[in-house]
Order: C-alpha cells, then sequence, then structure tokens
C-alpha cells in the first residue's frame, strides 16, 4: 500500500532531519495530520522563516538571524580578553550552560579537513586571523573536538596565536564526572591518562 | 545564553513533533540551517501542502487528500466482503506490510472514550452503520488495539453487526512470533493463555 501522495510527500521531507527513520518519519506525520495541524503549520512557517533569515554573526560566525549574535553583542564579553574557538553553534550551547565561560566565541562551523576540501578560510581562520591582529585577545580556548581533525585545527590555531603572542589552552579531555572508567571509549581514556596531573593532597 | 528568536521559534516547533525533546530539536535546528536549508524548505512546503489538501476519505476515513483513498478505490477490495476496523491510519499501513488482507477497512480515528466525551459519532460509528446496511459486508474483522477502550468499541462493533447479522472477528493477541515470553507484558501475556487453542500434530 502507497500512502497519497501528500501524505508520502511529508514523509520524506521528514526522514532529512537527523535520526528519523521512515517509522518515526510516519509517526510524526500521522500525529501531526490528525491531531495538530496548528503545530504543523507552526513548524511550516518557522522554516520558511529561519531559512530565510538566519544566517551567520558576523563577528563569530555562529547561526544568527542578526548581523551580530546576542553574546557577541555583550560588551563585557567582547571586551573580557578571552575568545573561546568551538567548531558548531550546538559547542556554544553546551558551554554557555555551564554558566563558566565569560568571554566570546569563534565558531568554525567545522573543521580542517584536507580530504574534503576544507581549509582555513572554509572555516573563517582568515577572520579569526583578523581578530587576532585589531582586537585586545589575550588568551584562547581551544575547544575543538578530540579527534584527528579537531586536534590538527587546534595545532593550526595555536600557530597562528603564538604569531601574534596570545596565550592558547586547551579544554581538558577525560574520563566524564561521573562516568564509569569500563563505560568510557578507548580515545577518552587515552585522553585522560595524557593529560594526567599531579596528584595533590 | 538565548538562541536567536527565529532558531528558538524553529526549536520549540520542532519540539511538537512526537518523541522530540530540546536536545533532539536543536539538533535538528541546527542540522537544517548549517547543513540542509533546501531539506528545510522542502519539508516547510510539504507540512504547508498537507494541512491544507488532506482530509479523510469519504468512505473508509483515513488520511487522504483525495475523496477516495486508493485502497477504497479498488474495487475488488470494495467487493471481497470482508472489512478490518482499525483505530488509526497506522494501522492499515502496519497491517497493508504483511499483505495478508485483501479486503476493505473502516478507520476510526480513535476508539470510544465516554470518559474523554469521545462517543459512536466521533469515531464514525453513525458512517460504518450504514455501509452495514447498504454494503454487501459479510465479515467484520474486528483489529482495535486490546486496551480496555479498544476492547470496548470492538464490543460496540460487535453488537451493531449483530443488527444485521454480520459475522465477527477480532485478531488473535498473544505471544509475538520471535518474542522471548519473559520479555512480554503482562497483558499480552494474558491475551495469549485467554486466547489458547487446542494443541495440534
Ligand atoms: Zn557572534
Ligand atoms: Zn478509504
Amino acid at each position: 500500500m502507497k500512502l497519497s501522495p501528500a501524505i508520502e510527500q511529508l514523509v520524506e521531507s521528514l526522514k532529512r532531519l537527523p535520526g528519523v527513520g521512515q517509522k518515526s518519519a510516519q509517526r510524526m506525520a500521522f500525529h501531526l495530520l490528525e491531531r495538530d495541524k496548528p503545530g504543523a503549520s507552526r513548524l511550516s512557517d518557522s522554516l520558511k522563516h529561519a531559512v530565510e533569515t538566519v544566517g551567520h554573526c558576523n563577528s563569530c560566525r555562529t547561526l544568527t538571524e542578526n548581523d551580530l549574535c546576542s553574546i557577541c553583542l555583550d560588551e563585557r564579553r567582547r571586551d573580557s580578553g578571552v575568545l573561546c574557538v568551538v567548531e558548531t553553534p550546538a559547542d556554544v550551547l553546551a558551554i554557555e550552560q555551564t554558566s563558566q565561560f565569560k568571554g566570546r566565541y569563534f565558531v568554525l562551523m567545522g573543521h580542517l579537513s584536507p580530504l574534503d576540501g576544507v581549509g582555513p578560510s572554509d572555516i573563517g581562520l582568515d577572520k579569526l586571523e583578523q581578530q587576532l591582529q585589531s582586537d585586545n585577545i589575550e588568551e584562547i580556548i581551544l575547544a575543538t573536538n578530540p579527534t584527528v581533525e579537531g586536534d590538527a585545527t587546534a595545532h593550526y590555531i595555536a600557530d597562528m596565536a603564538d604569531q601574534y603572542n596570545i596565550n592558547t589552552t586547551r579544554i581538558a579531555h577525560g574520563v566524564p564526572v561521573g562516568g564509569e572508567l569500563g563505560y568510557v571509549d578507548q580515545t577518552t581514556l587515552g585522553h585522560a591518562f595524557s593529560g594526567r596531573k599531579q596528584f595533590t593532597r
């Protein structure tokens, strides 16, 4: 049996969402059409509006429909002298939820990946270099992912920062707090060992 | 930190999809805006089109944008004399996937639920009764869910069918094929025992 074309098309479109397969897409389509047409219309409008208006912050490159995102508009954060480099807007959200960081960000929207043709300017490193030259930055915190590409990107940026005598730090990687050693993946455990510190009492 | 309004609104709209919480909604929004704006536009259009066109089949009440769904348009299925009553369009899909059933359907779009004010006409039982009178129906297969409401609805329809001397059957409920007894819920196991059959060799 085939679904009617309008429903089939909706199911196919929903399947483009990450983590949504055929079954979930059908469940979503039926739910919206049987019980929440206002929700479906609202989602349609929100998608259209976001696609038309959302671009990148002129300063940090994160996603926003304004010229500058709310963090870059915050003078205290701009003037903090600390810049944290992350790969994605989701990383910004995650760090903001800790409430630990009061500086500004630079969002690469990816990482260096020569094999895929992603070079420095594709992840905004030319723009970052301008900021290292002109802005008053004292410390760069490298918060790229602990992957081969993330590490390579971190090294590239650290070399760049050296030219401007800017101090560079890397966030700690290791066993998650509350995590059990037996359930932690090998890479994380490797980082936990190589990044070990003197035990103080 | 707050997301920019357009992204926040998109995240809130995505959260109305079943099974999607804050984290998944954020991941979906970022994915679409960072990497798949065409997909986001297509989803927006599909939602709008489906909301505007999809209604109910005039005969079986399932979701379709046409007057009659593809199954009701199939003369062999209409003339089969067998009508299967289910609660939702998703149930139709599930049964169609077995390729076992060659008759037609009647989709209640719910079940009797007096406490929620859902009576017979709210689930189309007046329309079903018209079909029992006018159409040539020999058997009604009750495939409502094995819940209190689904069972009550099945009983109500069986009583109605009796008035028109139409034979009524109920699909079997029991331990799923390939399922392990220890992992089956109590209700299913109860059905499996009460519905036991003579063992034949
Ligand atoms: Zn910004
Ligand atoms: Zn139909």
